[in-house]
């Protein structure tokens, strides 16, 4: 029997139809149930991913890109609670009680040639959590037990959750940038959700981080997580001449986490020789192409690399790591969430949006 | 005293001035005399690169990229020859009587950071044969005793030289796609002077090689060299869809050696998640960009890596390799060389070109 | 309805008691049905590897090492047959009529830390075939869907067979040395069953292969297989010496096979600096270390590698690459499989056995 | 003209011979003159190494490892100082008044096969500060412009001096044991010169470091400069068992610092399968070996290797990592080295010993 009551019935932030003003309206729906590989999670805590964002604003339309019905409207895939009820083959794997994440993708299938593989990034059969299957913007969530990941005891629920995407998306860039211990990394957007904890795990990792962006309080923010400088692009003429007088022939790693035109453009040109592009962010503009001049690109070497993670491994790395410095959280309500949609795209988020869900 | 006679002056194919129809002609120059790092080769056979066409033709002026006063003239960096003269510093590392080999890179600083590191393909100060030095094009050739590589026993004049920059360019190429023994490579242009080398190096590493060109003497060579299979471009619909039938997800990797702007649009599309694109060729066309979009480049977390490698340490691997599948090549002398642009522009040549300097 | 009719009782070769002269005995037993995770193959063909032979006479009694009850005395872990029966699960991954192969590994939990790492051979409940559950040498054998490999079309089942434990331990020990195309790897006991596989895989990853093995016909294998030397340690004086010569510095790797005491100290003497031992052998003699001074790991910065290698991924890369290279085999029926072992022990076997199952 | 005065003669710390009871003696001996490929170094700081004291005890004589009669008796490997001249062919590289250090590989001859493959470290022909060179226990020192090291401008010459062989073994040893950010490396001797070294590069590069040592002081120390955890091994029953704890599975690294018996044999038991010993103790005892069982080798597929760096490369990424963090010196004079070599024996030195040289 469950220390847990669980109630029939729960309030969802669900995607509205396009006539509406709103993004996402409160509802009254019911509380799933867990089938045998699955667990039930209680909520506390869910991020608000830039990606959540554009799913209930339909940004990437254009590439065809938008929710399933299979969401029942609901998005958010950063999303933190307690295990409630657990499924019959996940016994052993889970007790009521624990404290569990849930992330982008929601579920594999174990069986095809990627999952055999270890790739379950590109299982052919996925689904991804509030895009292919309901996400954590609700109280009570249910989710594929073998997907799930625990929450180390070190850190508070709050914290974990912007972990879940943009804490291990930022983690795992800096993994695929190979820059080593000492060698320097350029993050545009530093200041930003994803960018300032991408300044954290580089930092974290040994990396020498210059941190580009705008204005006092971001610049404070990148210098006190560890950035080693700071280069205000609204103010500096060159900036990539900056970059090259602070490491003399140019950075090891950049990461593009900005998605405009000018972010892709201008990252190989911080660069030395053998230095490496990661590149992280999804424009809205379809004309956006990573493009590298091929005689720049084989005379120096340089490495271009696409980085989307989310596989349990990278995130429990992640979890490993993140004990050293946590997320910057600008903390509001579920019921909050439309208000919440507006100041990200209005730019007016210092970190990473945390949203209260359960208590 | 030397066991041969060196005389004072010797036959040189020098490039012409503009108003020429010949791109090269034959002059009488003095012999040079080496330095104390360098030593004094008598060539024996040189390869004709598909970039000593493009400097004698000024194709990369659109870039700036033309041969230095330094060359007198004098193209080539894939040289064979018998070391007849050894300057001071360079006792003990070359005896008169050697073989050894001169490529792309004739000297390197030493002394500046990329050299201190051992990335002296990218030393600030270097110098390069038939580009800011003097290439192999003529029958007595100083060369930097550092910068010369031992020809192995076991390889004759006439095979060595084609590997000195087309072998050791395939070699790392096939390198840098990280492919594991094993996996899919598709090699667009397999039967071409670079091509062909790649399927041999390609095979002799373990990797599958889809070999893509187009008629039946080229299918013939790539599979009599090693390729798994053959596609056939001019009477395939689908080159992509072909591929992704051989291989099922897609290849490992693909090296980009044609310079079309096609091959770099098509490049990445014959790839499987985490699939490389390794970058080699260097087209005409200023226009030509190697991009992906983002979205594909995240979701597949594909690679995209330039390859330009001539150091000695890869040159030697190459030899060690190349023991069991060597060039195929077409034979001229070295008075024909003008006559042989001609056929290397008109895409008549099978395998690589060498020619014959002295004997 | 299966194509197949499947029986109700079998025969099967199991281990006896300790007071009887022969290690097995053939047995009519019942034909066991598949759990929903499982399937039920009819095996066509099963290796006797190494290590059926050491658990059927109890060679590692001492290390307190094995056979568990739950084996029912079937030993046997390279086995491969058709698909006749498909549990509930595996429905979409198997269909009835295809081939599979058993391998070392029967089944893994899925939930460990481990196995949540994609490191499922150090699975913390891990079952093992002929060690802690039934193995290959019965007609019909139910088999873990996740843990079973499909066969590919462009093998036969008696090649395929060995390929399961002794292909894919050579292939990953090949792999983990790290020597690269055209580095020297020596295999003492290359003539070997597990030896002439290593030569295969290790020439067709473009390595150069040194065959330390004795006997005119062992010579002459491992040259066709691909052998660039052998050396015959029951003629050569100094074989250390002798690889010197042929490598200069000393080889890059070294594969200790065989599982005598100077076995292991010899191996280390092999190599260049940076050189690496892979450890694969197992020896019955409890005092054998594999041991190297400090101050030769340290000055020589030597690496010294275990390989236990029986994943999934790998018996695929192991097939993906045996394309090109067979295993060797001593063909022979179920029923004399007592009498194999004495062959294996007495060292009269060429090549890895094969004993046919059921047709 | 230089800046500097440079006179005739110079005091220096010579080895005395085995009739006296002290090691060392300061005697006055003429300052060189550095030769075309050298410059001369007003030594104002050098490092004591514990090899320099093994080297003035004769505690490797049974390895047959002495100082060479061209060192004139003057050990030391870890110096700074200040360039005050210029040999002809060091122009462009260095200039008066540059600051350098010394380290361990005193000058490569540049043709060998391990030079021309960058493996500097094991050239055949090199020489050794204070074992086969004139060491920096001298006021003046002769050093190869090639192989001496520029000295960042944001570190002191006496913090700079013990990294140059210290700090960079730790550094090298840390790299090698290929932990990832937020793995578990364990070190034995973590409060000693070395090991307190090893805790700052190994946490800087993101490990999470269980130190292991004794005493109130140590573990002060150790948690000062980023352990995450100390175990006492003198009050503490089950070393292993604590690590086991602290790590659920073990380790994925230990560094073997000491040179006892015993840290060779428990090193291994630390470790989770795949984990990595890094062998950088020299004994004096000749039966020490670094051994472990084959099973426990393959089973768990562990790694052991040999860690032994001194390469320009490395010293200049250890002085990168170093900036945030510095090395812990007990400092002294030249003049005394006799008695810190006691003290270093007795055990009762904190950190690194740093003797300032000449001002």
């Amino acid at each position: 029997m469950s220390a847990y009551e669980i109630p029939k019935t729960q309030w969802a932030a669900v995607k509205t139809t396009r006539t509406s003003i709103e993004r996402v309206v409160m509802k009254l729906i019911d509380v799933p149930r867990p089938k045998a590989s699955q667990i039930l999670l209680k909520i506390t805590y869910t991020g608000l991913c830039g990606s959540d964002k554009s799913f209930l604003c339909d940004d990437w339309e254009a590439f065809g890109i938008n929710m399933s019905p299979e969401t029942e409207g609901i998005a958010g895939h950063e999303g933190v609670g307690v295990v409630v009820a657990v499924g019959e083959d996940m016994k052993g794997r889970w007790n009521i009680g624990d404290r569990a994440g849930v992330k982008w993708i929601a579920s594999v299938c174990g069986k095809c040639d990627f999952c055999q593989d270890g790739e379950e990034v590109h299982c052919l059969n996925q689904t991804n959590s509030g895009f292919t299957a309901p996400g954590t913007f609700q109280r009570y969530c249910v989710a594929d037990g073998q997907c799930t990941t625990k929450i180390p005891d070190t850190i508070t629920d709050q914290e974990a959750a912007p972990i879940l995407c943009g804490g291990v998306t930022a983690y795992a860039a800096c993994k695929k940038s190979g820059v080593r211990p000492g060698g320097w990394i350029v993050i545009p957007g530093a200041g930003g959700g994803l960018g300032h904890l991408a300044v954290q795990y580089a930092h974290a990792m040994g990396m020498r981080v210059i941190a580009v962006d705008t204005g006092e309080r971001k610049r404070q923010l990148c210098l006190d997580l560890g950035a080693d400088a700071f280069i205000d692009f609204a103010t500096t003429e060159d900036t990539v001449g900056e970059v090259k007088k602070l490491t003399k022939h140019g950075a090891h790693g950049v990461l593009v986490i900005a998605s405009s035109k000018e972010a892709f453009t201008t990252a190989p040109k911080f660069l030395r020789p053998k230095g490496t592009v990661v590149v992280i962010g999804l424009p809205v503009d379809t004309s956006v192409v990573m493009g590298v001049p091929p005689g720049q690109m084989t005379q120096m070497e340089l490495r271009v690399v696409g980085s989307f993670a989310a596989i349990k491994k990278e995130v429990e790395e992640a979890f490993d790591l993140s004990i050293r410095g946590l997320p910057i959280v600008s903390e509001g309500e579920l019921e909050e969430l439309d208000s919440w949609i507006d100041k990200l795209q209005g730019g007016q988020v210092a970190g990473r949006v945390v949203l209260r869900v359960a208590n």
